[in-house]
């Protein structure tokens, strides 16, 4: 995936030199403004990159990850939309240049229902899905149930009326939160069957829970805990439980974090 | 280090059916409202830790980690206040009451300089002064030179203007933040050697980098960013790269991440 001038020749350039083609697809920016050329300047992209022999292009893909400030479902369409529209415009101008498009992909979890149905999209990409967790919940994408990882954790203490601590912490569900001003999120996490909990701080190693009302907690329960956000809070364990029901099923080695190929440890 | 009653019953419980005695002391809340029972509790937890023979009582520990929402260098003073006082109080009571305490422990690296002169605290904890990092470079705990932990990141995209992209994110630097309010921490890192750069937003495997003003950056650079939060980042990879001035030393395995046992991975 290219949208960089430089960055292209470098890669050509390596080709090259090992006698192979690469093939690259065209990111499009459809709003998250961080990778992506303009939809409107596909065709001088990929002009430009036309003398560059060991580079091959292959399509367009986008990644309207945007889509993570809407507030409720009701704002999902809006983004649905914006990648629906910008592919739509990067397909028909490259096609109208004459350019051959085997890939057009894009796709994320909370966008997934509309882009199904994208007459120019070949390709889908959502990711969160696998697990789903409670930024998803917060749009309605995924119900609790639906929400496959959870942290597990043990009430270590309780030292003042108002909260309890717990032995998770950032190094473990992560900070990541909702966009800002997304009020469905609240905390660090959702502790499943305990409404009253709110994860309202996190340090290291522990968690800080809040009550609101009573609670029937106390020291030495176990409590499972959807991480606000998945995908960071996976990699931050050596492994995972794999549970089916109620049986732990195998352990899963993490092995996707950086500077993690051990083949370099000594 | 206990504060509750429960967890202690927990632990004795533990201890007398193993037959040994544990050691512990008692955490003092000195303003970061996390653990700890309040200095004027303390006589009142001891002694309803009294009858729990497997428990030896060997002093008090705080951990004044309140400092961290310190916005300057001239608010600190206010926080080693807290932590000489706290601990003060709790000694004093304990001594009063007629316990022995060989342990009076506490420490935290932005008020090391004040504590280290107490009369009571005779264990000092401080650890983020073994990277240091751009919180403390915000306070002036440390200076950039002292800053013994870098994230070292390629430069991989310009796509528009206004920013370019490198190739760390959230699942290196941590969304760590300085406290809310302080103005001296500005995105997600320091970026060395670049004042007109701040890493703006962080996405799981790559960072946006803004631009104020005019830039020599171009793809293919290398960048050497101080995370806002050492303690975090250092647990975020599977090794470090050990330098000694220009030279690589050797490459240091983590391996106190969460679930990070081996031996439970088949």
């Amino acid at each position: 995936r290219l949208d960089d001038i430089d960055g292209a020749k470098m890669i050509n350039k390596a080709a090259e030199e090992a006698g192979v083609k690469i093939n690259y697809t065209i990111i499009i920016d459809s709003g998250l403004n961080r990778f992506g050329v303009q939809p409107e300047k596909a065709v001088d992209f990929a002009n430009s990159l036309k003398e560059l022999r060991g580079l091959v292009l292959k399509g367009v893909s986008t990644h309207p990850g945007h889509v993570y400030s809407a507030q409720s479902h009701r704002d999902l369409p809006k983004y649905v939309e914006d990648e629906r529209t910008a592919i739509k415009k990067a397909v028909d101008s490259l096609k109208g240049a004459g350019y051959a498009l085997e890939i057009v992909s894009s796709g994320s979890t909370p966008t997934f229902f509309g882009a199904v149905t994208d007459e120019n999209i070949n390709i889908l990409h959502p990711g969160n899905y696998v697990f789903n967790d409670y930024i998803q919940m917060s749009t309605d994408i995924a119900t609790e149930s639906e929400c496959a990882l959870s942290v597990y954790t043990t009430v270590i203490s309780h030292p003042t009326e108002g909260h309890y601590m717990c032995d998770a912490g950032s190094k473990t569900f992560g900070l990541d939160k909702g966009a800002h001003g997304n009020a469905s999120i609240k905390g660090y996490g959702y502790v499943k069957g305990h409404p009253e909990l709110t994860v309202s701080s996190l340090s290291e190693e522990v968690g800080k829970l809040h009550v609101e009302g009573s609670t029937s907690l106390k020291v030495g329960d176990k409590l499972e805990i959807i991480p606000n956000h998945a995908c960071s809070s996976a990699n931050l364990t050596g492994y995972l439980i794999g549970c089916r029901g109620d049986n732990v099923e195998r352990l899963i080695k993490i092995d996707l974090r950086g500077n993690s190929t051990s083949k370099n440890v000594k």
